[in-house]
Protein backbone atom coordinates (compact mmCIF):
# COMPACT_ATOMS: atom_id res chain seq x y z
CA UNK A 1 0.00 0.00 0.00
CA UNK A 2 1.29 3.50 -1.25
CA UNK A 3 0.85 6.72 0.57
CA UNK A 4 0.97 9.15 -1.67
CA UNK A 5 0.78 13.17 -0.77
CA UNK A 6 1.28 15.03 -3.51
CA UNK A 7 -1.83 15.59 -6.17
CA UNK A 8 0.23 15.60 -9.36
CA UNK A 9 1.84 12.37 -8.47
CA UNK A 10 -1.36 11.13 -7.71
CA UNK A 11 -2.79 11.84 -11.01
CA UNK A 12 0.07 10.90 -12.69
CA UNK A 13 -0.30 7.08 -11.29
CA UNK A 14 -4.01 7.39 -11.82
CA UNK A 15 -3.29 8.73 -15.98
CA UNK A 16 -0.71 5.35 -16.08
CA UNK A 17 -3.06 2.84 -14.25
CA UNK A 18 -6.40 3.84 -16.88
CA UNK A 19 -4.27 3.55 -19.99
CA UNK A 20 -3.07 0.17 -18.25
CA UNK A 21 -6.71 -0.54 -18.72
CA UNK A 22 -7.28 -0.76 -14.85
CA UNK A 23 -10.82 0.28 -13.41
CA UNK A 24 -9.83 2.64 -10.39
CA UNK A 25 -12.23 3.18 -7.29
CA UNK A 26 -12.37 5.89 -5.05
CA UNK A 27 -13.43 6.32 -1.32
CA UNK A 28 -13.10 9.99 -0.16
CA UNK A 29 -13.31 10.51 3.63
CA UNK A 30 -11.87 12.14 5.97
CA UNK A 31 -10.25 9.65 7.89
CA UNK A 32 -10.80 8.13 11.73
CA UNK A 33 -12.43 5.23 10.32
CA UNK A 34 -15.62 3.10 11.47
CA UNK A 35 -17.31 -0.01 10.29
CA UNK A 36 -19.14 2.46 7.44
CA UNK A 37 -15.83 4.05 5.74
CA UNK A 38 -14.81 -0.18 6.04
CA UNK A 39 -17.82 -1.00 3.88
CA UNK A 40 -17.17 1.63 1.51
CA UNK A 41 -13.86 0.11 1.20
CA UNK A 42 -14.82 -2.85 0.72
CA UNK A 43 -17.28 -1.84 -2.20
CA UNK A 44 -14.29 -0.72 -3.76
CA UNK A 45 -12.41 -3.52 -3.70
CA UNK A 46 -14.98 -5.33 -4.96
CA UNK A 47 -15.65 -2.95 -8.20
CA UNK A 48 -12.24 -2.02 -8.57
CA UNK A 49 -8.48 -3.22 -9.68
CA UNK A 50 -7.32 -0.19 -8.23
CA UNK A 51 -8.53 1.09 -5.05
CA UNK A 52 -7.58 4.68 -3.67
CA UNK A 53 -9.20 5.86 -0.30
CA UNK A 54 -8.63 9.76 0.28
CA UNK A 55 -8.30 10.70 3.82
CA UNK A 56 -8.24 14.17 3.83
CA UNK A 57 -9.90 16.74 6.73
CA UNK A 58 -11.29 19.05 4.17
CA UNK A 59 -11.46 22.72 6.01
CA UNK A 60 -13.24 24.68 3.53
CA UNK A 61 -16.87 22.47 4.41
CA UNK A 62 -16.21 23.42 8.26
CA UNK A 63 -18.04 27.14 9.08
CA UNK A 64 -15.63 29.02 10.78
CA UNK A 65 -17.88 28.16 14.35
CA UNK A 66 -17.77 23.94 13.39
CA UNK A 67 -15.23 21.42 14.73
CA UNK A 68 -12.25 21.29 11.93
CA UNK A 69 -9.69 22.00 14.58
CA UNK A 70 -11.16 19.05 16.85
CA UNK A 71 -12.60 16.81 14.25
CA UNK A 72 -11.25 12.97 14.90
CA UNK A 73 -7.83 12.08 12.96
CA UNK A 74 -5.81 8.91 13.92
CA UNK A 75 -3.31 8.30 10.54
CA UNK A 76 -1.61 5.73 12.07
CA UNK A 77 -4.84 3.48 12.53
CA UNK A 78 -6.17 4.16 9.05
CA UNK A 79 -3.42 3.36 7.73
CA UNK A 80 -3.63 -0.10 9.19
CA UNK A 81 -6.94 -1.03 8.26
CA UNK A 82 -6.50 0.39 4.81
CA UNK A 83 -4.08 -2.05 4.74
CA UNK A 84 -6.40 -4.81 6.02
CA UNK A 85 -8.88 -4.16 3.28
CA UNK A 86 -6.48 -4.35 0.37
CA UNK A 87 -6.23 -0.56 -0.22
CA UNK A 88 -3.80 0.07 -3.09
CA UNK A 89 -3.50 3.80 -2.08
CA UNK A 90 -3.96 5.86 0.70
CA UNK A 91 -4.29 9.61 -0.91
CA UNK A 92 -3.76 12.31 1.98
CA UNK A 93 -2.72 15.45 0.60
CA UNK A 94 -1.28 18.31 2.60
CA UNK A 95 -3.78 21.12 2.95
CA UNK A 96 -1.13 23.50 1.21
CA UNK A 97 -0.92 21.51 -1.83
CA UNK A 98 -4.78 21.61 -2.48
CA UNK A 99 -5.60 24.99 -1.40
CA UNK A 100 -2.61 27.24 -2.28
CA UNK A 101 -2.79 31.07 -1.36
CA UNK A 102 -4.39 31.80 -4.73
CA UNK A 103 -6.90 29.20 -4.63
CA UNK A 104 -10.78 30.98 -5.71
CA UNK A 105 -12.61 27.99 -7.58
CA UNK A 106 -15.83 26.73 -5.97
CA UNK A 107 -18.37 24.26 -7.44
CA UNK A 108 -21.63 24.69 -6.44
CA UNK A 109 -25.06 22.63 -6.59
CA UNK A 110 -27.28 25.58 -6.51
CA UNK A 111 -30.64 24.11 -5.21
CA UNK A 112 -30.03 20.61 -3.51
CA UNK A 113 -28.48 22.48 -1.24
CA UNK A 114 -30.84 24.79 -0.26
CA UNK A 115 -32.78 22.80 2.14
CA UNK A 116 -32.13 20.23 5.57
CA UNK A 117 -28.20 20.65 6.36
CA UNK A 118 -27.80 23.16 3.47
CA UNK A 119 -29.45 25.76 5.66
CA UNK A 120 -28.30 24.81 8.71
CA UNK A 121 -24.66 24.83 7.57
CA UNK A 122 -24.29 27.73 4.59
CA UNK A 123 -20.89 27.10 2.60
CA UNK A 124 -21.26 23.47 3.36
CA UNK A 125 -21.93 21.83 0.55
CA UNK A 126 -20.05 24.29 -1.63
CA UNK A 127 -16.98 22.95 -0.06
CA UNK A 128 -17.97 19.33 -0.37
CA UNK A 129 -18.76 19.40 -4.24
CA UNK A 130 -15.31 21.97 -4.81
CA UNK A 131 -13.69 18.89 -2.68
CA UNK A 132 -15.36 15.84 -4.46
CA UNK A 133 -14.50 17.67 -7.97
CA UNK A 134 -10.82 17.96 -7.23
CA UNK A 135 -10.17 14.34 -6.08
CA UNK A 136 -12.41 13.59 -9.68
CA UNK A 137 -9.72 14.69 -11.16
CA UNK A 138 -6.84 13.82 -9.27
CA UNK A 139 -7.84 10.25 -8.39
CA UNK A 140 -9.94 9.56 -12.10
CA UNK A 141 -12.11 7.13 -10.86
CA UNK A 142 -13.91 4.93 -12.95
CA UNK A 143 -16.03 4.19 -9.52
CA UNK A 144 -16.88 6.80 -6.36
CA UNK A 145 -18.36 5.58 -3.00
CA UNK A 146 -20.34 7.42 -0.91
CA UNK A 147 -22.38 6.60 2.47
CA UNK A 148 -26.47 7.01 2.47
CA UNK A 149 -25.64 8.16 5.98
CA UNK A 150 -24.80 11.45 4.49
CA UNK A 151 -28.05 11.62 2.35
CA UNK A 152 -28.01 14.90 1.27
CA UNK A 153 -24.07 14.56 0.45
CA UNK A 154 -24.66 11.52 -1.55
CA UNK A 155 -27.72 13.13 -3.89
CA UNK A 156 -25.69 16.50 -4.40
CA UNK A 157 -22.75 14.52 -5.48
CA UNK A 158 -24.65 12.95 -7.72
CA UNK A 159 -26.37 15.59 -9.69
CA UNK A 160 -22.97 17.73 -9.66
CA UNK A 161 -21.41 14.49 -11.61
CA UNK A 162 -24.41 14.65 -13.47
CA UNK A 163 -24.28 18.32 -14.14
CA UNK A 164 -20.56 18.42 -15.08
CA UNK A 165 -20.14 15.52 -17.25
CA UNK A 166 -18.08 13.57 -14.99
CA UNK A 167 -17.00 10.27 -16.61
CA UNK A 168 -17.80 7.96 -13.38
CA UNK A 169 -20.25 6.26 -11.39
CA UNK A 170 -21.34 7.06 -7.72
CA UNK A 171 -21.91 4.46 -5.95
CA UNK A 172 -24.39 4.66 -2.72
CA UNK A 173 -23.92 2.26 0.42
CA UNK A 174 -26.43 1.83 3.29
CA UNK A 175 -25.78 3.46 6.81
CA UNK A 176 -24.54 0.88 9.00
CA UNK A 177 -25.80 1.28 12.76
CA UNK A 178 -23.97 0.33 16.15
CA UNK A 179 -25.66 -3.17 17.05
CA UNK A 180 -28.43 -0.68 19.24
CA UNK A 181 -29.53 1.24 16.09
CA UNK A 182 -26.64 4.42 16.32
CA UNK A 183 -25.61 5.47 12.89
CA UNK A 184 -21.64 5.20 13.03
CA UNK A 185 -19.93 8.35 12.87
CA UNK A 186 -16.90 9.84 13.61
CA UNK A 187 -18.41 12.21 15.57
CA UNK A 188 -19.91 9.71 17.79
CA UNK A 189 -16.25 9.98 19.19
CA UNK A 190 -17.41 13.39 21.00
CA UNK A 191 -20.16 11.79 23.17
CA UNK A 192 -19.44 10.63 26.71
CA UNK A 193 -21.73 8.17 28.43
CA UNK A 194 -25.01 10.19 29.19
CA UNK A 195 -24.78 11.56 25.22
CA UNK A 196 -24.04 8.30 23.84
CA UNK A 197 -27.43 7.47 25.32
CA UNK A 198 -29.50 10.09 24.35
CA UNK A 199 -28.44 9.84 20.54
CA UNK A 200 -29.95 6.59 20.71
CA UNK A 201 -33.40 8.67 20.49
CA UNK A 202 -32.15 9.63 16.56
CA UNK A 203 -32.22 6.08 15.37
CA UNK A 204 -35.69 5.11 17.59
CA UNK A 205 -37.04 8.38 16.15
CA UNK A 206 -36.82 7.45 12.67
CA UNK A 207 -37.69 3.82 13.41
CA UNK A 208 -41.16 5.14 15.09
CA UNK A 209 -41.35 6.97 11.75
CA UNK A 210 -41.31 4.24 9.83
CA UNK A 211 -43.48 2.25 11.81
CA UNK A 212 -45.94 4.87 11.56
CA UNK A 213 -45.95 5.35 8.04
CA UNK A 214 -46.51 1.23 7.37
CA UNK A 215 -49.35 1.75 9.53
CA UNK A 216 -50.69 4.18 6.65
CA UNK A 217 -49.74 7.37 8.48
CA UNK A 218 -49.24 10.15 5.36
CA UNK A 219 -48.93 13.15 6.66
CA UNK A 220 -45.54 14.60 7.35
CA UNK A 221 -46.74 16.85 10.10
CA UNK A 222 -47.76 13.90 12.30
CA UNK A 223 -44.55 12.14 12.18
CA UNK A 224 -42.26 14.75 12.22
CA UNK A 225 -44.32 15.59 15.90
CA UNK A 226 -44.07 12.14 16.91
CA UNK A 227 -40.05 11.93 16.02
CA UNK A 228 -39.58 15.63 17.66
CA UNK A 229 -41.37 13.90 20.90
CA UNK A 230 -39.35 10.96 21.16
CA UNK A 231 -36.22 12.99 20.63
CA UNK A 232 -36.64 16.01 23.06
CA UNK A 233 -37.27 13.71 25.53
CA UNK A 234 -33.95 13.22 26.54
CA UNK A 235 -32.56 16.64 27.69
CA UNK A 236 -29.20 16.61 26.28
CA UNK A 237 -30.75 16.48 22.49
CA UNK A 238 -31.51 19.52 21.01
CA UNK A 239 -33.41 18.97 17.17
CA UNK A 240 -31.96 21.34 14.73
CA UNK A 241 -34.26 19.89 12.22
CA UNK A 242 -36.34 17.17 11.26
CA UNK A 243 -38.13 17.12 7.81
CA UNK A 244 -39.36 15.15 5.16
CA UNK A 245 -38.52 15.40 1.98
CA UNK A 246 -38.67 14.51 -1.47
CA UNK A 247 -36.17 11.35 -2.01
CA UNK A 248 -35.02 13.23 -5.52
CA UNK A 249 -35.65 16.94 -5.31
CA UNK A 250 -35.21 17.39 -1.33
CA UNK A 251 -38.09 19.92 -1.16
CA UNK A 252 -40.52 19.46 1.70
CA UNK A 253 -43.59 16.89 1.59
CA UNK A 254 -46.84 17.71 3.28
CA UNK A 255 -48.22 14.95 2.11
CA UNK A 256 -46.01 11.22 1.74
CA UNK A 257 -47.28 11.08 -2.04
CA UNK A 258 -43.75 9.60 -2.91
CA UNK A 259 -40.05 8.56 -2.35
CA UNK A 260 -39.03 10.52 0.80
CA UNK A 261 -36.14 10.91 2.92
CA UNK A 262 -36.94 11.59 6.68
CA UNK A 263 -34.21 13.19 7.61
CA UNK A 264 -32.69 14.91 11.16
CA UNK A 265 -30.02 16.76 12.59
CA UNK A 266 -29.46 16.82 16.20
CA UNK A 267 -26.92 18.35 18.65
CA UNK A 268 -26.45 15.87 21.43
CA UNK A 269 -23.47 17.99 23.77
CA UNK A 270 -21.03 19.22 21.23
CA UNK A 271 -21.69 16.72 18.84
CA UNK A 272 -23.55 17.07 15.46
CA UNK A 273 -25.31 13.93 14.74
CA UNK A 274 -27.76 13.46 10.96
CA UNK A 275 -29.57 10.49 10.71
CA UNK A 276 -31.88 9.41 8.05
CA UNK A 277 -34.48 6.76 6.54
CA UNK A 278 -35.55 6.45 2.91
CA UNK A 279 -39.08 5.34 2.34
CA UNK A 280 -39.26 3.69 -1.49
CA UNK A 281 -42.87 4.12 -1.43
CA UNK B 1 -15.02 14.98 -40.26
CA UNK B 2 -17.59 13.23 -37.74
CA UNK B 3 -20.07 15.75 -36.68
CA UNK B 4 -20.75 14.67 -32.59
CA UNK B 5 -24.09 16.22 -31.06
CA UNK B 6 -24.59 13.60 -27.89
CA UNK B 7 -21.68 13.94 -25.13
CA UNK B 8 -22.01 10.98 -23.88
CA UNK B 9 -20.98 9.74 -27.12
CA UNK B 10 -18.25 11.80 -27.88
CA UNK B 11 -17.34 11.06 -24.15
CA UNK B 12 -17.11 7.59 -25.12
CA UNK B 13 -15.49 8.51 -28.65
CA UNK B 14 -11.89 10.49 -26.23
CA UNK B 15 -12.45 7.61 -23.36
CA UNK B 16 -11.13 5.18 -26.48
CA UNK B 17 -8.84 7.79 -28.44
CA UNK B 18 -7.13 7.72 -24.54
CA UNK B 19 -6.86 4.77 -24.08
CA UNK B 20 -5.29 4.00 -27.52
CA UNK B 21 -2.70 6.47 -26.17
CA UNK B 22 -3.70 9.52 -28.63
CA UNK B 23 -3.49 13.14 -27.81
CA UNK B 24 -6.16 15.20 -27.41
CA UNK B 25 -6.34 18.47 -28.93
CA UNK B 26 -10.09 20.76 -28.17
CA UNK B 27 -10.88 24.24 -29.12
CA UNK B 28 -14.06 25.19 -27.87
CA UNK B 29 -15.73 27.94 -29.86
CA UNK B 30 -19.12 29.51 -30.16
CA UNK B 31 -18.75 28.98 -33.45
CA UNK B 32 -18.90 31.36 -36.93
CA UNK B 33 -15.15 30.87 -37.35
CA UNK B 34 -12.99 33.88 -38.67
CA UNK B 35 -8.79 33.28 -38.64
CA UNK B 36 -8.44 33.75 -35.09
CA UNK B 37 -10.53 30.75 -34.60
CA UNK B 38 -8.60 29.03 -37.43
CA UNK B 39 -5.39 30.24 -35.53
CA UNK B 40 -6.64 28.04 -32.83
CA UNK B 41 -7.44 24.96 -34.94
CA UNK B 42 -4.29 24.53 -36.41
CA UNK B 43 -2.42 24.99 -32.76
CA UNK B 44 -4.65 21.91 -32.08
CA UNK B 45 -3.84 20.10 -35.12
CA UNK B 46 -0.48 20.83 -34.56
CA UNK B 47 -0.45 19.39 -30.76
CA UNK B 48 -2.34 16.49 -30.74
CA UNK B 49 -3.42 13.61 -33.07
CA UNK B 50 -7.36 14.03 -32.39
CA UNK B 51 -8.73 17.27 -32.42
CA UNK B 52 -12.13 17.99 -31.53
CA UNK B 53 -13.54 21.44 -32.12
CA UNK B 54 -16.27 22.40 -29.78
CA UNK B 55 -19.78 24.84 -31.20
CA UNK B 56 -21.91 25.71 -29.12
CA UNK B 57 -23.39 28.75 -28.45
CA UNK B 58 -23.80 28.83 -24.58
CA UNK B 59 -26.54 30.32 -23.64
CA UNK B 60 -25.79 30.89 -19.57
CA UNK B 61 -22.67 33.50 -20.46
CA UNK B 62 -25.05 36.07 -21.68
CA UNK B 63 -27.19 38.03 -19.86
CA UNK B 64 -30.69 38.62 -20.07
CA UNK B 65 -29.89 41.64 -22.05
CA UNK B 66 -27.06 39.90 -24.27
CA UNK B 67 -26.86 38.97 -27.73
CA UNK B 68 -27.11 35.13 -27.10
CA UNK B 69 -30.00 35.19 -29.96
CA UNK B 70 -28.49 37.06 -32.54
CA UNK B 71 -25.02 35.88 -32.10
CA UNK B 72 -24.26 35.37 -35.43
CA UNK B 73 -24.21 30.97 -36.72
CA UNK B 74 -23.33 29.69 -39.67
CA UNK B 75 -22.72 25.99 -39.10
CA UNK B 76 -22.45 25.11 -42.83
CA UNK B 77 -19.74 27.53 -43.23
CA UNK B 78 -17.92 26.69 -39.92
CA UNK B 79 -18.80 22.79 -40.97
CA UNK B 80 -16.11 23.37 -44.34
CA UNK B 81 -13.70 25.59 -43.03
CA UNK B 82 -13.10 22.99 -39.88
CA UNK B 83 -12.89 20.26 -42.63
CA UNK B 84 -10.38 22.01 -44.21
CA UNK B 85 -8.24 22.66 -41.45
CA UNK B 86 -8.08 18.41 -40.94
CA UNK B 87 -10.55 18.57 -37.54
CA UNK B 88 -11.66 15.10 -36.65
CA UNK B 89 -14.59 16.29 -34.70
CA UNK B 90 -16.88 18.91 -34.39
CA UNK B 91 -18.89 18.63 -31.35
CA UNK B 92 -22.24 20.69 -31.43
CA UNK B 93 -24.58 19.56 -28.71
CA UNK B 94 -27.95 20.40 -28.45
CA UNK B 95 -28.90 22.74 -25.42
CA UNK B 96 -31.10 20.65 -24.37
CA UNK B 97 -28.32 17.52 -23.41
CA UNK B 98 -25.96 20.37 -22.20
CA UNK B 99 -28.83 22.03 -19.50
CA UNK B 100 -31.57 20.02 -19.05
CA UNK B 101 -34.24 21.14 -17.09
CA UNK B 102 -32.87 20.24 -13.72
CA UNK B 103 -29.59 21.77 -14.35
CA UNK B 104 -28.26 23.86 -11.16
CA UNK B 105 -24.02 22.75 -11.00
CA UNK B 106 -21.69 26.06 -11.25
CA UNK B 107 -18.02 26.36 -11.31
CA UNK B 108 -17.34 29.80 -10.49
CA UNK B 109 -13.33 31.39 -9.98
CA UNK B 110 -14.13 34.26 -7.66
CA UNK B 111 -11.60 36.93 -7.71
CA UNK B 112 -10.23 36.56 -10.92
CA UNK B 113 -13.64 37.56 -12.57
CA UNK B 114 -14.61 40.68 -10.15
CA UNK B 115 -12.66 43.02 -12.36
CA UNK B 116 -12.83 44.47 -16.27
CA UNK B 117 -15.67 42.27 -18.24
CA UNK B 118 -16.22 40.41 -14.76
CA UNK B 119 -18.23 43.22 -13.41
CA UNK B 120 -19.53 44.36 -16.33
CA UNK B 121 -21.36 41.03 -17.41
CA UNK B 122 -22.34 39.59 -13.59
CA UNK B 123 -22.45 35.97 -14.03
CA UNK B 124 -20.37 35.81 -17.49
CA UNK B 125 -17.36 34.28 -16.83
CA UNK B 126 -19.37 31.78 -14.53
CA UNK B 127 -21.19 30.34 -17.45
CA UNK B 128 -18.15 30.13 -19.32
CA UNK B 129 -16.05 28.41 -16.37
CA UNK B 130 -18.68 26.31 -16.50
CA UNK B 131 -19.17 25.57 -20.27
CA UNK B 132 -15.65 24.96 -20.17
CA UNK B 133 -15.34 22.49 -17.15
CA UNK B 134 -18.55 20.40 -18.78
CA UNK B 135 -16.39 20.66 -22.29
CA UNK B 136 -13.31 19.34 -20.62
CA UNK B 137 -15.39 16.40 -18.79
CA UNK B 138 -16.76 15.63 -21.93
CA UNK B 139 -13.82 15.92 -24.49
CA UNK B 140 -11.07 14.60 -22.02
CA UNK B 141 -8.70 16.81 -23.65
CA UNK B 142 -4.56 17.06 -23.12
CA UNK B 143 -4.60 20.49 -24.90
CA UNK B 144 -7.40 23.40 -24.57
CA UNK B 145 -6.45 26.03 -27.04
CA UNK B 146 -7.49 29.82 -26.47
CA UNK B 147 -7.52 33.23 -28.02
CA UNK B 148 -5.46 36.04 -25.87
CA UNK B 149 -8.04 38.10 -26.95
CA UNK B 150 -10.21 37.24 -24.70
CA UNK B 151 -7.31 37.69 -21.88
CA UNK B 152 -9.20 37.53 -18.62
CA UNK B 153 -11.60 34.33 -20.19
CA UNK B 154 -7.64 32.86 -20.39
CA UNK B 155 -6.13 33.47 -17.43
CA UNK B 156 -9.61 32.47 -15.67
CA UNK B 157 -9.29 29.58 -17.36
CA UNK B 158 -6.58 28.69 -16.35
CA UNK B 159 -6.96 29.31 -13.17
CA UNK B 160 -9.74 27.00 -12.89
CA UNK B 161 -7.96 24.33 -14.02
CA UNK B 162 -4.99 24.81 -11.35
CA UNK B 163 -7.65 24.80 -8.99
CA UNK B 164 -9.37 22.11 -9.75
CA UNK B 165 -6.79 19.95 -10.83
CA UNK B 166 -7.90 19.16 -14.41
CA UNK B 167 -5.07 17.53 -15.95
CA UNK B 168 -4.30 19.13 -19.33
CA UNK B 169 -2.86 22.14 -20.42
CA UNK B 170 -3.80 25.54 -21.69
CA UNK B 171 -2.30 26.55 -24.41
CA UNK B 172 -2.94 30.68 -25.50
CA UNK B 173 -2.77 32.00 -28.78
CA UNK B 174 -2.00 35.99 -30.06
CA UNK B 175 -5.12 37.57 -31.21
CA UNK B 176 -5.45 37.50 -34.76
CA UNK B 177 -6.13 41.26 -36.38
CA UNK B 178 -7.31 42.22 -39.79
CA UNK B 179 -4.72 44.08 -41.86
CA UNK B 180 -5.63 47.75 -40.13
CA UNK B 181 -5.34 46.38 -36.79
CA UNK B 182 -8.97 45.31 -35.70
CA UNK B 183 -9.11 42.74 -33.64
CA UNK B 184 -11.22 39.45 -35.39
CA UNK B 185 -14.20 38.80 -33.47
CA UNK B 186 -17.10 37.29 -34.18
CA UNK B 187 -18.89 40.39 -33.05
CA UNK B 188 -17.49 42.00 -35.79
CA UNK B 189 -20.19 41.24 -37.94
CA UNK B 190 -22.88 43.39 -36.10
CA UNK B 191 -20.44 46.74 -37.28
CA UNK B 192 -21.87 48.60 -40.38
CA UNK B 193 -19.15 50.39 -42.61
CA UNK B 194 -18.82 53.26 -40.23
CA UNK B 195 -19.13 51.75 -36.97
CA UNK B 196 -16.14 49.83 -38.75
CA UNK B 197 -14.57 52.72 -39.28
CA UNK B 198 -14.92 53.62 -35.63
CA UNK B 199 -14.05 50.03 -34.48
CA UNK B 200 -10.47 50.98 -35.63
CA UNK B 201 -10.00 53.32 -32.63
CA UNK B 202 -9.58 50.17 -30.14
CA UNK B 203 -6.45 49.09 -31.64
CA UNK B 204 -4.68 52.51 -32.13
CA UNK B 205 -5.85 53.55 -28.75
CA UNK B 206 -3.58 50.17 -27.34
CA UNK B 207 -0.97 50.85 -30.13
CA UNK B 208 -0.72 54.43 -28.57
CA UNK B 209 -0.34 53.91 -25.22
CA UNK B 210 2.15 50.91 -26.25
CA UNK B 211 4.50 53.74 -27.60
CA UNK B 212 3.96 55.92 -24.76
CA UNK B 213 4.97 52.97 -22.13
CA UNK B 214 8.17 52.31 -24.54
CA UNK B 215 8.54 56.07 -24.26
CA UNK B 216 8.88 55.81 -20.45
CA UNK B 217 5.60 56.55 -19.25
CA UNK B 218 4.50 54.43 -16.14
CA UNK B 219 1.72 56.38 -15.22
CA UNK B 220 -1.50 54.38 -15.85
CA UNK B 221 -3.81 57.19 -15.86
CA UNK B 222 -2.02 59.33 -18.38
CA UNK B 223 -2.24 56.47 -20.49
CA UNK B 224 -5.86 55.84 -19.93
CA UNK B 225 -6.63 59.30 -20.14
CA UNK B 226 -4.67 58.98 -23.82
CA UNK B 227 -7.11 55.88 -25.00
CA UNK B 228 -9.81 57.28 -23.53
CA UNK B 229 -9.25 60.71 -25.90
CA UNK B 230 -8.55 58.80 -28.82
CA UNK B 231 -11.68 56.57 -28.75
CA UNK B 232 -14.04 59.37 -27.74
CA UNK B 233 -12.81 61.21 -30.90
CA UNK B 234 -15.34 59.10 -32.52
CA UNK B 235 -19.16 59.89 -31.57
CA UNK B 236 -19.87 56.06 -32.58
CA UNK B 237 -17.77 54.81 -29.62
CA UNK B 238 -19.29 54.47 -26.08
CA UNK B 239 -16.31 53.25 -23.94
CA UNK B 240 -17.17 50.84 -20.79
CA UNK B 241 -13.97 50.14 -19.66
CA UNK B 242 -9.98 51.30 -20.30
CA UNK B 243 -8.03 49.53 -17.73
CA UNK B 244 -4.57 48.83 -17.50
CA UNK B 245 -4.39 45.49 -14.77
CA UNK B 246 -1.78 43.37 -13.52
CA UNK B 247 -1.29 40.97 -16.09
CA UNK B 248 -1.60 37.58 -13.26
CA UNK B 249 -4.20 38.94 -10.84
CA UNK B 250 -6.04 41.42 -13.26
CA UNK B 251 -6.02 44.08 -10.02
CA UNK B 252 -5.90 47.81 -11.08
CA UNK B 253 -2.18 49.13 -11.58
CA UNK B 254 -2.05 52.71 -10.34
CA UNK B 255 1.85 52.32 -12.26
CA UNK B 256 3.29 49.90 -14.39
CA UNK B 257 5.74 48.17 -12.37
CA UNK B 258 5.32 44.98 -13.25
CA UNK B 259 3.54 42.54 -16.35
CA UNK B 260 0.58 44.06 -17.53
CA UNK B 261 -2.61 44.13 -19.13
CA UNK B 262 -4.03 47.08 -21.09
CA UNK B 263 -7.68 46.45 -21.50
CA UNK B 264 -10.66 47.69 -22.92
CA UNK B 265 -14.25 47.31 -24.08
CA UNK B 266 -16.23 49.80 -26.26
CA UNK B 267 -19.48 49.93 -27.47
CA UNK B 268 -19.81 50.76 -30.92
CA UNK B 269 -23.48 50.52 -32.44
CA UNK B 270 -24.89 47.05 -31.23
CA UNK B 271 -21.69 45.70 -31.47
CA UNK B 272 -19.67 45.48 -27.64
CA UNK B 273 -15.81 44.84 -28.43
CA UNK B 274 -12.89 43.85 -26.57
CA UNK B 275 -9.47 44.62 -26.94
CA UNK B 276 -6.02 44.44 -24.80
CA UNK B 277 -2.61 44.36 -25.17
CA UNK B 278 -0.13 42.43 -22.92
CA UNK B 279 3.11 44.32 -21.87
CA UNK B 280 5.89 41.89 -20.33
CA UNK B 281 8.11 44.85 -19.10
Amino acid sequence: MDIIKNPKEMQKISERKRNEGKIISLVPTMGFFHEGHLSLIREGRNLGDFLVVSLFVNPIQFGPKEDFNSYPRDFERDKRLAYKEGVDVIFAPSIDLMYPESFQTKVEVENLTKNLCGKKRPGHFKGVTTIVAKLFNIVKPHFAIFGQKDYQQLIVIKKMVEDLNFDLEIISMPTIREEDGLAMSSRNNYLNHEEREAALCLSRALKEAESLFYSGERISSRLINRMEEIINKNKLNKVEYIQICDANTLEDLDIIDRPCVIALAVKVGKARLIDNLVIKN
